[in-house]
């Protein structure tokens, strides 16, 4: 039987023991997990960002895997720890938004709230639950554990506000998902969104510039730092420079708005 | 029988192939090695922010589990690479006190110098131990070797001088241990040196400011980038910001000095 | 049978989940795999700067290991996706001359091009070769697919044109590698290019200064912040400041040339 594969999505970075602690949790608990590290880069306190990485990476993962994401302004307060069981793996997170870009594509099955102190570490800290609740509950679940023991489902729970694309006139507005590290700008627009511009040309604007740029299929297409658009690998429509940073040069941000002229 | 589980805190930073290199030997000894990154981003040569990060994480792995620290600012030179055997685990790393409040928790049994060129690559560097020496010696203890087989027995060794909390008149002296990635200032005063204060009001001075902070439980509790004062997860006094970076709003660092009133 | 080992070196930084979806695809096939980090932070886009990193990390890692590496400026044009078999291991990555520094030093045994779609994802995307090409060939491999089953034997690709050393009358002309974490400036001298000037003071040339450097064995022996020469542990001249940070002292970066006087 193969190892059981957990994911870790979070905004606690890297220079902290924060994320070794899950891990040794999970090991504690599951002694043959594997983890594997979505991020850590989430950007702090950005649930629709920690929602688009978290959805971006889940798909190839194998049938099975336990995905753990933690990114939680308000933990200790009122929201709720929670397991999401889809056709395909499971989710556990915290009841805001978080898991559900990434839950929905595979088919929400159940949601159940963690309530039972017995899958929790002896001592739960109101400040860190990725160690105290999550953790421990993700290597029980791995263990055979089933979901509905860890507490009552739910059948209410928070979705996030997603920016949805809207039409007005012959304008498309959508919104920066992420700007990933090599300053490609990737919006919430996707291709089938833009399929009448296909081969052609693309108008755009954001905060604090307007572009005309062309649909090209590759970064090389393009001269070095020429400003292009084009789908990336997660389907997404981005603006990129070929071997530059197009988030740097056009000063835009996570949460800015674009607008895309389609006649 | 559960994979030999390994640890690794050091300042090497994330950008070299350094510490790729140390899992590389641990694999190449102990093929069925699982290796977990406490952190690589210690402040460089600051041995007591390394002794504070191994010290919050190792509590949390199983017995039996092999931890290598390297923050090493005298490597080559005089300085003894040791083993520390506790109760509970193995600590590998230079003699400079980097081991000492991580291991003494767990409750030190014995300690030995790495002397033995059998255990060592077969050619040692003058600038790389984490590789040459550590790495090769803690996969071998992990097969089984025994502690004592790598060389003699020391019973003097280096302990780190970290600030004992002081109390003059009406004020507890502390200092700052760790700055947390989301800018939390992490004080060495525990829980139990400020019992009278629970639930009351903290007055701190740091070099730059004077606060007056309600005494939380949570970072949700206070207003969007209200300071206030935990107890963290590690049971250490806090300073922090509902969802902002405390460190560079009051301009603290690690080593800075703190005072609380304690009436 | 010992599990699988990949390694991965990429420019890919690691706040996205690009990386992780790499992962993520060599567990689908291969599922007992172990992957190891090399590094993510290659300078971006800079194939050398790659190329070195690859080559100081493998040397350490197990006969039979299977190397990913991706910085990979074309990626979607005509540059070829290709194996390289050692007498060692496998090298798989963009046919831009990323491979060839690590693949030479063990002993080239043949080269592959990567064509069969059979061995790739279902879909291939312009932008993400490393997740759509390598990785599932990088498992298929380990799987112990036939290298040649990939795609037809090449026997011409591109080698890197890294700075040879010259001498020019009393001078020896190099090149800076990498700068390190710590801003050690590493050079491609070798100790046997140097052989004349060991134990004795070296006088280096940077863009912006001029140097006379003791050629130390440990960073220890010089004084705090003070500039020395030695042969670091894979095995090239270094400039670094004890304790301190030498790159930025001296305003050196990869690429810039170093001439070093020779008598």
């Amino acid at each position: 039987m193969p190892a059981p594969i957990f994911t870790l999505t979070t905004d606690f970075g890297l220079k902290d023991p924060y994320v070794a602690e899950m891990k040794a949790v999970i090991l504690s608990i599951c002694p043959n997990a594997v983890v594997v590290d979505v991020t850590h880069e989430v950007e702090k306190f950005n649930v629709r960002n920690g929602a688009y990485m978290l959805a971006s990476a889940t798909p190839y993962f194998p049938q099975g895997s336990v995905h753990v994401a933690v990114v939680d302004p308000d933990v200790g307060a009122q929201r709720r720890p929670i397991i999401v069981k889809t056709a395909h793996s499971f989710f556990l997170g915290p009841d805001n938004g978080l898991l559900f870009l990434a839950a929905e594509a595979q088919g929400i099955k159940r949601i159940y709230e963690i309530a039972s102190r017995r899958f929790m570490l002896p001592h739960v800290s109101s400040t860190f639950h990725g160690r105290d609740i999550f953790a421990p509950a993700a290597a029980h679940l791995a263990n055979g554990v089933p979901a509905e023991e860890f507490g009552p489902e739910i059948t209410e729970f928070a979705k996030p506000k997603f920016t949805k694309i809207t039409r007005i006139k012959d304008s498309l507005v959508g919104e920066i998902l992420h700007v990933d590290d090599f300053g490609n700008i990737i919006t919430n627009i996707r291709a089938k969104d833009i399929a009448s511009l296909k081969e052609g040309t693309v108008q755009a604007e954001l905060p604090f510039v307007k572009l005309h740029l062309k649909l090209s299929k590759t970064y090389a297409e393009a001269k070095l730092q020429e400003p292009i658009a084009l789908i990336g690998s997660h389907d997404f429509l981005e603006i990129a420079l070929n071997q530059g940073n197009a988030a740097a040069k056009f000063n835009t941000k996570t949460g800015d708005k674009i607008t895309l002229a389609v006649t």
